[in-house]
């Protein structure tokens, strides 16, 4: 199959972002799509997931990624059909969650790390970014190997109605958790956090008293705070850890934005060592040794009915840019992609 | 034996400090000895020691010691001799670390927790204070169990002339440890790191410039940190954390003099997330199951030579409450105890 008669969209790096990104800092380009080569697979883009992360690798801020010069394709996982490959891994009609960059035709290597890996047939290919892909893994990671959730556990969730807080709850209590409580900006979010996310509160800080809602859900404190925003919540939660309370920072989206001199200034943070309590940072890459096991797990939660994914999907590669935006205006309710393709038919 | 027509000193909390606890905040008083009883143990205390943690018992700001009333005894463990008992595990003649209180004699019950134990019978009575006791348990649980001490590790320790900071050299190597650096107040004390505690370098934070130093000798940021001070070098160490770091909250005494208003505000804590690193605190009593076997290897390490315990030992019960506030003034090196009494000749 030589598909590179055939033009395709591509996104690009145009500027470094100092604010929430959107368009002005992408340029939409159309180049051929690529030819196959041996020893890889030449795979066609069905979904794009954005995640809060991306921001820190436009601004070439983290480790992860290989520095980003401006005009490199932007980087991004996704979930792609397998047109022309003879990569033993994967095999041409697989569907697969792998790094595809922000284009509609990829040419992907079985080597790169974390690698593809192929999605459970039965399943939408849409969930592949979110809930049975390194979102879910992300929520089973943090609880389990960083939160080391606890039977009795009374847990605090923030972000609670975005792409892995969407999760959170439900897999705690898969693993055991005694209540779990979401917080999200405004009423229809929280609404979703109990009618579709299975969290047993929800505070709205946009309308609620925080504080007063944590005195009455938590009068003994906290034991599990999963963290997707920082500053001053965090803070605020650091004041009430219970004895052994474990911190999972998944994210940090109020910070991101700021300079350090802006940067929240922590008064609570020697409470850690007073209450003997843990508070831990990760990054789901690390952890792709148990990307198997977790997927196949998930998969599972998600067949029972146990996992019920909220997905928030707009269609077209052209709307890629204002998907990760939404990220950081809090618009998203769920795991938001992009819907860029639909398989071929073979 | 029945000693109740003796006498004996103790000492009893008079008054809750604010600032650094000195003679005033307790009473020193002469009562009788007590009486032997079934299904206890009469002991005869030999060594006291002193461990910051004690100010809060006296604030009455922990949940691991029982309230503590004015006019209560002072709470604390030592070595001491059993001088008649029907306690299976506490055999007359014995030498053991036990809950005591500040006083020359205790009746004490096996069934305290931590439980008594019995000290090993080749090495001195005055090492079951501080490296086969509480206090080497203390650095090994914060190295091993917490801090997760790797091969390559390099290593910062603050108040690493201090009684846990004094083994973390040791007992890292032992581990593993790539290097270790102390941090401490003094020449002699930064002496004294080199030359009996085996640290490969010194940060003397009196007459040093720390940044400098911190930049000359961890150019690659910092791995672990064992924490003993808290405050403004814990917040300059969050900002040189490498990957997946490690940072041990051991003890904060920087921070447990100031009220809430004048606490050091944390601008780098978010880097915890950013590094995908961990910050624990832990209380050496949650691991209690463990004890024999770190007793064990202790032991073993000060017989072989590797662990060199470093003691400061002032003479005589009345010495007690000096003792304690030496820890704030930063004069001990090494295991603060108090020699209270010599084993009886059987």
């Amino acid at each position: 199959m030589n598909l590179s008669h055939m033009k395709q969209k591509q996104w690009l790096l145009a500027s470094r972002p100092e604010g929430i990104p959107d368009r002005t800092h992408f340029d939409l380009v159309e180049v051929p799509v690529p030819e196959w080569e041996p020893g890889k697979a030449l795979v066609k883009t069905l979904y794009l997931g954005v995640a809060p992360v991306m921001l820190r690798y436009m601004r070439n801020e983290t480790e992860f990624e290989s520095p980003l010069p401006l005009g490199s394709l932007m980087p991004g996982r996704g979930v792609a059909q397998v047109l022309r490959s003879d990569c033993p891994t994967l095999p041409e009609g697989a569907i697969v969650q792998a790094r595809l960059g922000w284009q509609e035709y990829a040419l992907i290597d079985a080597s790169h790390r974390p690698a593809p890996f192929i999605l459970p047939s039965d399943l939408p290919a849409s969930h592949g970014i979110g809930a049975v892909s390194l979102t879910g893994i992300t929520a089973l990671v943090g609880l389990r190997d960083i939160g080391l959730v606890r039977a009795t556990d009374r847990i605090l969730v923030s972000g609670a109605a975005g792409g892995v807080g969407s999760h959170v709850a439900e897999i705690a209590k898969i693993l055991g958790a005694g209540s779990v409580t979401g917080i999200a900006g405004g009423p229809e979010k929280c609404a979703k956090l109990l009618t579709s996310m299975h969290y047993d509160e929800a505070i709205d800080y946009k309308n609620e008293d925080v504080d007063e809602a944590l005195n009455k859900l938590f009068p003994e404190g906290i034991d599990l705070y999963f963290d997707n925003v920082g500053g001053p919540l965090l803070d605020n939660v650091l004041g009430r850890l219970r004895r052994r309370a474990r911190i999972v920072i998944c994210g940090a989206i109020s910070e991101y934005l700021k300079d350090k001199e802006n940067r929240h200034r922590f008064i609570n943070l020697q409470n850690l060592g007073r209450q003997d309590a843990k508070m831990e940072g990760f990054f789901v890459f690390d952890y792709e040794a148990q990307y198997p096991d977790d997927i196949a797990l998930l998969a599972q939660w998600v067949r029972e009915g146990q996992l019920n994914p909220v997905e928030d999907i707009s269609q077209g590669i052209e709307t890629l840019p204002d998907a990760l935006g939404d990220l950081y205006f809090g618009r998203n309710t769920g795991v938001r992609m992009v819907h860029v393709g639909d398989p071929v038919q073979r």
